[in-house]
């Protein structure tokens, strides 16, 4: 499980299942350097908590930017031969997209086209979301084919794909 | 990945996963005919455009099957040596059954009877509804319990298993 | 897949995902001594029916005992060098104790260094509920929140991990 100094990582895995502790693993075992790009806006407490408590564990070695809705143009702004980037995660980024009522489908085709071309490394995290009941709620039934096909997407572009369940990665691709 | 020309092969995985894609992926590398068996009815606008997405995305080497409740009569009216039956979704042939109010058990011990029996090949695809909170939905619940009995009895009597998520599959069983 | 005579065992599965049936058989092919820690209390019919229709399957080979809320008592109560204890399940367990509103980091950690001193076997069955859309109820989340916290701690302790979707298990870990 090691990091490649060029191209995409994707981690997939449930609700505090351990893959953004998984993917900081990754980048810190590798020698480059760790940036961390937050797409989550601290809508609540419950949010708040959680972004402070991931922050705390990543320590001082990494160089923290929030982006919450421009992912691609922050991810081509750090890129460089010597940076592995951390997007934590996607799925907040899409709800941020839905609330600013942006075109999904052109931001997916664009994240994906930003993938190929990255100079250093990236790894993206994301929630699985699909393997539940269908929701009730319309919106929550828009988000989860959003996120389903973002997923395809990205796995697609990746080059290594893991699925992380209770701390443990399958690899799935690479 | 290949698609052996006699016996079950079974897609599990989430919504927007990739699973049906994945399938038909299996059946368009083999060289048999390829037959699509829709037990999905178009209950809203939502489901009428994804199955005419789906159509459109199969082309028109496939012949289309509409049955909702007797999946086993059309799967054993279909099968033979030369073609293979693609079965999308097991979840909305429960769903059909459970609205009709027929019995679940004999019709899912049917089910597994014709899939031994099957001349050709079949590939069933369903959705793997268990993995969220429980729902607070009765009915829900019931059908989350029953879909999970199907899809266990569908493994036993399939010689290979799949889970795909984002696109990608795992191999479980074969 | 075999019981090692000594160590934990974590299987981690949906809802009637096969999990405990497949819990059950590593014991079963095991020449240790069955005993069943059942977690669930019958708070309605449903979890009665569940309840007596698990005890039936296990016929009489098995010793019961239930402990709703100090699992951790009961496990180093019956563990020994000859028997194999199969606990089911930790989120039935986890829910008691928020109903009972124990601390529930002072008692993760308990099980987790009660795993590690153990002389005989354990099988640790749980339910993953962190891959469907985050939930509405406040509560819902608290609980998803909890479980994936045990999870991973349970995983990390366990010896072997396994994640079982219907009815087959995925090696994770061990």
């Amino acid at each position: 499980m090691q990091l490649e100094r060029r191209g995409a990582t994707f981690v997939l895995g449930g609700a505090r299942s351990g893959k953004s502790a998984f993917a900081e693993g990754l980048i810190e075992a590798s020698a480059m350097d760790a940036v961390y790009l937050a797409t989550g806006r601290a809508w609540d407490n419950e949010m708040s908590a959680r972004i402070a408590q991931h922050k705390e564990r990543r320590g001082a070695k990494w160089t923290t930017i929030e982006e919450p809705l421009d992912l691609v143009g922050a991810l081509q702004k750090e890129c460089s031969d010597t940076k592995a980037v951390l997007v934590d995660c996607l799925t907040l980024w899409l709800t941020n997209l839905m609330m600013a009522e942006r075109d999904i489908e052109t931001e997916t085709a664009r994240l994906l086209a930003a993938m190929i071309e990255m100079k250093g490394a990236v790894v993206l995290v994301s929630n699985e979301v699909g393997l539940g009941i269908v929701p009730e709620n319309r919106m929550a039934r828009a988000f989860r084919d959003h996120a389903g096909r973002l997923h395809q997407g990205v796995a697609a572009a990746a080059a290594t794909v893991y699925f992380v369940a209770a701390g443990l990665p399958i690899k799935m691709k690479g």
